[in-house]
């Protein structure tokens, strides 16, 4: 059991400030199955919090109607587990007040840790996380929507993880799937 | 670097037979984004094929357009790394069809392996699984949709795979999530 150390662990899912495929910067829209799948995997490895980020008031309102749909509403009454899993999102403005969310929760500041599918030099390994959040200080793995965050959010972080190796040379993994992993090798149980 | 021993791995995503919410055997329906996520993870860990199992001629009819899209049409023109991932593809009325599809084109009849969220009896480690795959054997992963696999699929197979535990009581992944949970805890290099 992970109990003791999951708590210290939050992730947030990006939609600005991302890059699309030409490198621009964009605010990218929410999927509907980002949330259920993050929230689900969240859930299992025992998170804190999963924040999902977006300034825009549309995109903030159309999460909250999702999530209330499963926490409040029918969803929730039909699928308890998916209810236990989207209770967990919060939606934030940017990557700040999801570190000043923990703050006032925790009384403790997170490191923010950022991911990226490219490699590049200081990059924090799988396994020396794994050991920062044993070791219980409060951490948040930043994820990015599109062609993932903007370079200006990375380089604001206090550390880069490492990208997932599969083997090969191609590094298209959904968001989805990359954060299920990531969970897995900083909190799962072999 | 994988390259000698994933290709010994294949996965297949099952839509018949499977369970419902109520424990009755159905037929799911195919879902979009379980291709593109699946797809893109077996690309990233090198597997040799990515099996879509339906019986339905309509819903086959639908995984064929999808597939056609991304490896003949325009969607692979606009991005081709999304091409490489959903050319892995074939479709197929049943488990027993994709084990066919394995025996005639290496010439070795592959392990079935599947999955289920329950643990049980008689469960293969990850450990032991990864070390079958190293030793060049064929093997088939075998997931299910909805509620899960068909008791009657399970006991026919020659392994049921361990669980993955993610240090909590809940278990409840989305099929995309835990396929690549797993492909990383078979072939990933952390």
């Amino acid at each position: 059991m992970n109990a003791l150390f999951a708590p210290s662990l939050n992730i947030a899912l990006t939609h600005y400030p991302v890059v699309n495929k030409n490198g621009d910067t964009i605010a990218s829209a929410v999927t509907n199955l980002d949330l259920h799948d993050i929230a689900r995997a969240a859930r299992t490895y025992g998170l804190r919090r999963f924040y999902v980020i977006t300034p825009l008031e549309d995109q903030q309102r159309l999460i909250k109607r999702i999530v209330d749909h499963w926490v409040c509403g029918v969803g929730g009454k039909t699928n308890p587990a998916r209810r236990e899993a989207l209770a967990l999102i919060g939606i934030c403005d940017d990557i700040q007040g999801a570190v000043e969310d923990i703050r006032q929760e925790t009384g403790l500041t997170p490191n923010v840790v950022v991911t990226c599918a490219r490699p590049g030099p200081a990059r924090i390994s799988f396994a020396s996380f794994r050991e920062k959040l044993a070791a219980g200080k409060p951490h948040l793995l930043v994820l990015g929507t599109a062609w993932g965050l903007s370079e200006t959010l990375i380089t604001t972080a206090d550390y880069v993880l490492e990208p997932i190796q599969g083997g090969t040379d191609y590094n298209h993994l959904s968001v989805r799937c990359a954060a299920a992993i990531m969970l897995d090798r900083l909190l799962g149980t072999p």
